[in-house]
Formats: structure tokens, sequence, C-alpha cells
């Protein structure tokens, strides 16, 4: 039994989310049948860094699966790709010690959101930016980036649904950056509630706006209850972007 | 009645083509269901700069239709935009004299044509792009699409199946660009035939691999027979990309 893990692209528009669920089309399923098949018809479970949720893109999605097919990495690889559809791409595959753990092991995860600032909608970016045409003071969309990265309860931060009771979580880098018509902001750091990304572009995104101070930051953040943050920027703009993995010794 | 003109963008993935056919989801078929429902069922034709197959994408493609509606150009666009898919959207509307047709008023259009250049395919331009994973002599591209500016007859350049007895065309520019990982074909000419633009990048890219010699473009003309020439490149790399009118005097 060899474990194996692969680097995962996936267009998240046509999937109902990363994690499998019957009779939908899932990142996780489409993955998961085409192994199947590689291995004859027995099932082989699959286990990423993390899900993603309906319409969020995968850049460096990590996944591992242990198989008894003796195949070399690049062979892997091709023999993915040939089978998967074209909205999922393995951009690469890996041979681990048996002790790797694609979602147990993850020490940082970038994500990356993008929003376009014309005033127009643009056709072949409709899915993979949130279309946003008012204006920006990014200035003090930065002060607030500067006043959420560190060690925090995200609380105010995370979806009313979540579950895990353990809300500290430390941001170590968040950016914004001016693209040409768009805005990226490339958020790093330890791991992430459920709609976290999502709810701080939000909030950044009011502040923008001027709808809310970027000193308010430390009170939203201090109140640990949802409805002290912003809206939750909308899925298709999100981006799984990197996923740091801790060295083993 | 008043003649309108508009500028169409629209994502050609998710449709058979621009021209209307019956059962099939087209862009004309689309915004002439729109137009119907804002004329309270009376069918509105609508007359486009000319048509793009299937996958090909429209950036700036030209329609014209008369309409007894009064209502201003930007509220127009508000309309159709509101009433549109979002993989159509209208960039401009204009009140045109009676006598503007936006086929037989053109005077040079532009397409452009996109190689995804990395070894690997890329899940989000897949629709957007061609993927060409093999080493290109860009200088010698540059060398065959100097021979083809000019007026030619283009008979070795078009489908076999172009119905049309007049094959001269001036061809005004054509570029090949480096950006990033791909490379992009500019082509402006005062008219294309059928499959013209895919027929020219497909042979530039042979030229580009070694497999045909840059300067047998001469002779592939003089032959006049669509063999000389190089493959079709596929249609999802084509943009419509600008329409230009002779001005009325």
């Amino acid at each position: 039994m060899k474990r194996i893990s692969g680097i995962v692209s996936y267009d998240g528009t046509g999937f109902s989310g990363y994690q499998i669920q019957p009779d939908l089309r899932t990142v996780q399923g489409t993955i998961e049948q085409v192994l199947q098949r590689m291995h004859k018809g027995d099932f082989v479970r699959t286990t990423a860094s993390g899900r993603t949720d309906a319409g969020v893109h995968g850049v460096g999605q990590v996944i591992h699966f242990d198989t008894t097919l003796h195949i070399e990495p690049s062979a892997w690889k091709r023999a993915l790709n040939t089978l998967l559809p074209a909205d999922i791409r393995i951009q690469s595959i890996t041979e681990e010690d048996p002790d790797f753990h694609a979602r147990y092991d993850v020490s940082a995860k970038e994500y990356r959101y993008r929003i376009l600032r014309k005033f127009d909608e643009d056709v072949f970016r409709r899915n993979y930016t949130y279309h946003f045409p008012y204006e920006l003071d990014v200035l003090s969309m930065r002060t607030a980036a500067e006043l959420l990265i560190g060690e925090h309860d995200f609380t105010s931060f995370c979806s009313a649904k979540t579950e895990v009771m353990e809300r500290i979580r430390i941001i170590t880098k968040l950016e914004i950056e001016e693209a040409g018509d768009e805005l990226v902001i490339s958020i790093e750091g330890n791991g992430f509630l459920y709609n976290m990304v999502r709810i701080i572009v939000g909030t950044l995104l009011e502040v923008g706006t001027g709808k809310r101070e970027a000193t308010d930051i430390p009170s939203m953040l201090e109140k640990k209850d949802r409805d002290a943050a912003g809206k939750t920027a909308p899925a298709h703009g999100l981006y799984l972007w990197k996923v740091n993995y801790k060295k083993h010794c």
C-alpha cells in the first residue's frame, strides 16, 4: 500500500462543492469515480486539506489516498488527467510517507479573492470574480486588513452554523492588491473557520464603501457575534490558492 | 420606427453558435426572445455583423434592430442586460440612422485568437484559450504572418464548404504578441471567409512547430486549394473582437 498526494485544480462553477454528496456532481465524487475506475471497481477514499463550497475554485487543493497500484507519479498524473473531466486537473502527484495526512498535517493555507471593479459586468469573468461596481477606498481596506492580522478569536467572522468550538486562528498575511480592473485579496493563516474568508472579504468591502470604519475591526472581533461583521461575499470570487504542510522529521 | 444598434459580448461556451437555430441555444435566438418579451410578444428580427461558430466568443459583436418603443439608449442597455442571461452582455446601445446596417456597412473586422503555451492545461482557461503545449518559433510565425498581410485570394484559407465565390480579401493587420503564458494573434481585415481566421491560426501554428516553412505561404495562397493550408484551429480560442463601420455622409 502506498500513500499518494496530489495537487488539484478545479473550476468550481460546475460542481456542488468539493465534498461528496449523493446524486450531485462534486469534485471529490468525480475524483473518486476515476480512482475506482483505475482500481478495477475497488472504491478508493480520498482525503482533502478541507472542503470548499459550491462555486469556490481550487488552484492548489491537496488530497491524499492509498493505493496498491504500482505507478510512477508522472504516469499517475497523466492517467488521472486523461480520465478526469476538463474542469478538474491534477497539477502534480507525489509519493508520501505512509503517515502523511492531507488534512491533519496542514500548517497554513492561502486563499485569494478576486473582485472585479468595472461598472459593466464581464461575460468571461462572471464565474471567476465578484462584480463590484462601486467606489472603494482601498487605503481604508488595507488599514482594516492590518487589524485582522495576528491571533484572534474569529467567532464574529465565521458562519453562525460553524460547529467547531475553538475559534482562535492566526492570520499571517492579508494583502489587498490592485491588478488592472481587479482587486485581489490574499489571505494566509494557520486555519480558517466556515465562511471566514468570505466574511472577511465582505467586511473589507463594507469598509471600502464607507459603510463601516476600519477602526471598528477590533470591536467586531471582541463581540464574538456573527452579526458584528459584514456580509458574506459570494463564493465564485474565492480560490483555495495554496496549502502548506509541516515537514516530517 | 427607430433603428437601434448594440455592441454585444458573449461567452460562446454555452451556445450552439451565434445564428438562430430551432431547438438550440444560440446568441441570436436568446437576444430575440428578450426583445420579443420587451415588445409584448411582437417578434423583433436582429441583424448581426456576421455569425460566429459554436464556441467562438464575442467581445464587440454588433447587431441592429428596429423598434417602436421609445426608450433612451442607457435604459435600453439596462433593460436588456436585466433580461439577458449572464453569458450575454450589452456593452452599449446607439440610436442609428434608419439606413444603418450592421452587416452591409462593415468596413473592417478584428478577430483575436488566444493560445495557451503552458505544458499543463488550465481549468480556468479551458474554454477561452487553445491549449498548445509545444515549442513555437514565434519569429517564423511572424514572418509567415507578414506574407499573409495585404490583398490575396484566400481560397486556400477558407473552409471547402464556403459558398461565396469572391475570395479576395484584404488583411490589414496580423500581429502575434506574447502575453505571459499566452500567444495572442490579432487579425484585422475588410472581411473574412468561413473559418478563415481559424485556418490562418492553424497554419501559423504549423509554421511555429516547423511542420511548414514561413516562405511557403505565397505558394499556399497561389494553389487556391483548402488542402494547401494548415489545420483549422479550434473555435474556443477565437474572439470576434471589434467591428468597424464606414461613416455615413
